[in-house]
């Protein structure tokens, strides 16, 4: 674990609103980098952005809920939501964008603490559970606008699209491995939209599957 | 690391042939299992098997080599290739079996030694591309007779057609995690069939996309 610095060396405490909550997720982001998801504090937090650990308990409850943000806010940012007005081109550069962050330093860092399967600490699978809802969430109106342009069939669910165009970029990596090159992310992206269209991906809680 | 036991107390050595070989492969994944790939020897397999060590050396190049073997036989015994006639129902029933073994204690134990992304050791990236390769080739007939069959689109790539299977599987389980029921088993099948049928998942490098 890093150390916060002696506190007689610590950076004068900076304003507050938005430069304080950029300070504190940057922070965060470094932090979960350097040390990992478990060893990570608020303290160590708190150090690290120059502001006392009271100022990061005002705006987040607790560590998990701080971390979950920073990483959200770091992917919503890294990775947008594109909006070109069709859905190949859209997910294609999703896809292409999440390639790039998870060959990035601080994607592979963030990556090595979030993915353990069933080695997770408890406080880790909520987090991550929090993460992927979150960030599900941000990418749904994609799938969304594609329905309403006519592109998917509708009652496609935006979840199943953007996990069916992941899953095959996850699986190189962390279980074959082998690269993650532009045909391998496109071919990702085509299975997903050929699934999507093939009503594969429809909720079918409401409807009997297609034939 | 557990220990292989005293010398004297070893079982008598047993004979030849195929009772060698099996007792060799099961003592591997017993080994495995208890201590992971990475602390195996040939020694404490061999202790294990009540056999000599040159017994194993006679049979098997090295320790990487009796891994991917015994997890291959594993594998293939357990998670059979089916023929029913049918590659909707040959898939699911793939599927089926690969969700079965993932969360059987041997399933776990194996995949927790082999899922490692970045952080393998050389010699566990070497045996698991050594398997995998071994696994693609015992299940590629399933794949082959579909197209002979006129199912699947001539040119279709048997492996990606399982990868494509496995991937969201996998990826509920390391990545989101998810629990894996039959509702999503079968969904990563349909997906797989309909990027086959697509022709997403044929050998582009002698004929463009299908458009």
């Amino acid at each position: 674990m890093t150390c916060p610095g002696d506190p007689t060396e610590r950076r004068p405490t900076i304003g507050r609103g938005k430069k304080v909550r950029d300070a504190v997720l940057a922070a965060t982001l470094a932090e979960l980098a350097d040390v990992g998801y478990a060893a990570l504090t608020v303290e160590s937090v708190a150090g690290r952005a120059g502001v006392h650990k009271t100022t990061i308990y005002r705006r987040w409850p607790d560590r998990d809920a701080l971390v979950v943000d920073a990483v959200s806010e770091h992917v919503r940012t890294e990775v947008p939501a594109p909006d070109t007005g069709s859905i190949d081109v859209d997910l294609r550069e999703l896809a292409r964008g999440l390639v790039r962050w998870m060959h990035s330093p601080i994607g592979k860092a963030i990556l090595s603490t979030m993915v353990c399967g069933e080695a997770c600490a408890p406080e880790v699978e909520q987090g991550r559970r929090d993460f992927y809802r979150l960030r599900f969430a941000q990418v749904a109106p994609v799938i969304q606008r594609a329905i309403a342009r006519g592109e998917l069939p509708p009652g496609t669910i935006p979840s199943e699209v953007i996990k069916t165009m992941a899953a095959p970029i996850f699986f190189r990596m962390l279980v074959l491995p082998e690269p993650i090159d532009d045909a391998v992310t496109d071919r990702a992206v085509e299975t997903a939209l050929a699934a999507a269209r093939a009503g594969v991906l429809r909720d079918r809680s409401c409807c009997p599957p297609g034939e």
